[in-house]
């Protein structure tokens, strides 16, 4: 077997571009996602049912490039056998896409509560009176994603740990819907099935955020070789500040 | 550079070494993680405070045992760079510690309902009624984590389509569990938030049988080396006949 591992900077420059490769991937990944917790939203607050079936059909797409990352991570790994740094940068990506692929799934469910809610035909004027919080909170973990997919493509740890920041945010944000459809539950016991669609949905969004940060984590632990993944907020930030 | 992974049995020995500690260490992992969700599932049935605190507070120890065996696959991977199947192993160990340790946070999670609910000290007699679906969901769940982990341990691809049928079976106790809260929210509405608390547990329940999901279908693409993460029950079950 020739030892093709040692064959000089070509092969360094092949190694680097199947690299490169890989990250483009899981940013397409990335963008795939926030696509559909876009049009997620945009089905939610049109009470759309064709962009909410236009979301479950294409959460298939995230699931195949899952996959193929996947494979190639692998492939890259057997191929190229890489050490240090690298090995540290394809263990990140296999991590990160799994986490994409349940935002996905995340947007998923939103998309069939947004049907579920517009088939109803239901009076939800009090429940839409809560659109724009939800809204609000779908746009704030779409940020922390968009963030997340920066800090990852730039390997920018003072990006990441601010996602964190905003995590922090939604997970209140989440709380005052929390809170807000309780109140509403009481007033009218007979919706409480329907709100809790809502409810439901408010909880995926945040979720969503809590993988945004898991990527962010990720990245951390990459940059610095120091893993963050059960350190509190405020390491984090004293670990922004000493690099 | 010495090319050491042919020199013959001694590395290879040492190798298998570091396979089956690494093996060893997920199991061990797996099961903390199932006494977690017996000392939260405790901890509810016995409306017992100190319980979930241990739970709480043993949940660094699955925190720990995560990263441990995360840097003891890194260093696996660096040190032997491993092919084909022992390097799809190590690819599996990395997601099936992932989907362990969000186990760990779920019962985390049940632990600190528990606590909300004995802390209140209400009139949760009505609620009671609904222990023993929850406990029996809870039951449920940590047996397919248990026969995950035998699957793993045994590479067994039947054992681990199996569990995908009891994933099927918890989620329709964790349906019917819900409906039986919605109807209970709609008759005591002042009891709506203690209810949730007790439904959020019902639903982490929910999701620790998704997660042992997710270890037999890496079970079953490590063994056949086909992803079966994104097919349908049905043609699991086929891929287990076909074998």
């Amino acid at each position: 077997m020739m030892d093709t591992e040692h064959l000089g900077t070509h092969i360094s420059k092949q190694f680097n571009a199947d690299l490169e490769n890989l990250r483009e991937e899981v940013l397409a990944m990335g963008g795939i996602v926030e696509e559909q917790i876009t049009l997620a939203l945009d089905a939610f607050t049109n009470n759309d049912s064709d962009i909410a079936d236009k979301v479950i059909a294409n959460e298939k797409m995230v699931n195949a490039k899952e996959m193929k990352i996947d494979e190639a991570c692998t492939k890259v790994l057997a191929k190229r056998q890489p050490a240090a740094g690298d090995l540290r940068l394809i263990v990140t990506i296999l991590k990160t896409i799994t986490d994409l692929e349940r935002m996905g799934d995340e947007a998923e469910k939103v998309a069939r509560m947004a049907k579920a809610i517009a088939n109803k035909e239901m009076a939800v004027a009090n429940v839409k009176l809560h659109y724009g919080a939800l809204l609000h909170l779908g746009n704030h973990v779409k940020k922390m994603l968009h963030d997340a997919l920066d800090a990852f493509a730039r390997m920018d740890v003072e990006s990441a740990v601010n996602v964190a920041k905003l995590d922090n945010q939604a997970d209140e944000e989440y709380n005052a819907i929390s809170r807000q459809l309780i109140t509403y539950m009481m007033e009218e016991p007979r919706r409480i099935s329907e709100v809790l669609d809502f409810m439901w949905s408010a909880r995926a969004l945040e979720r969503i955020g809590d993988h945004a940060n898991n990527i962010c984590e990720y990245v951390v632990y990459l940059v610095q070789g120091e893993d963050v993944r059960h350190k509190s907020w405020d390491e984090m930030q004293r670990l922004a500040k000493d690099e």
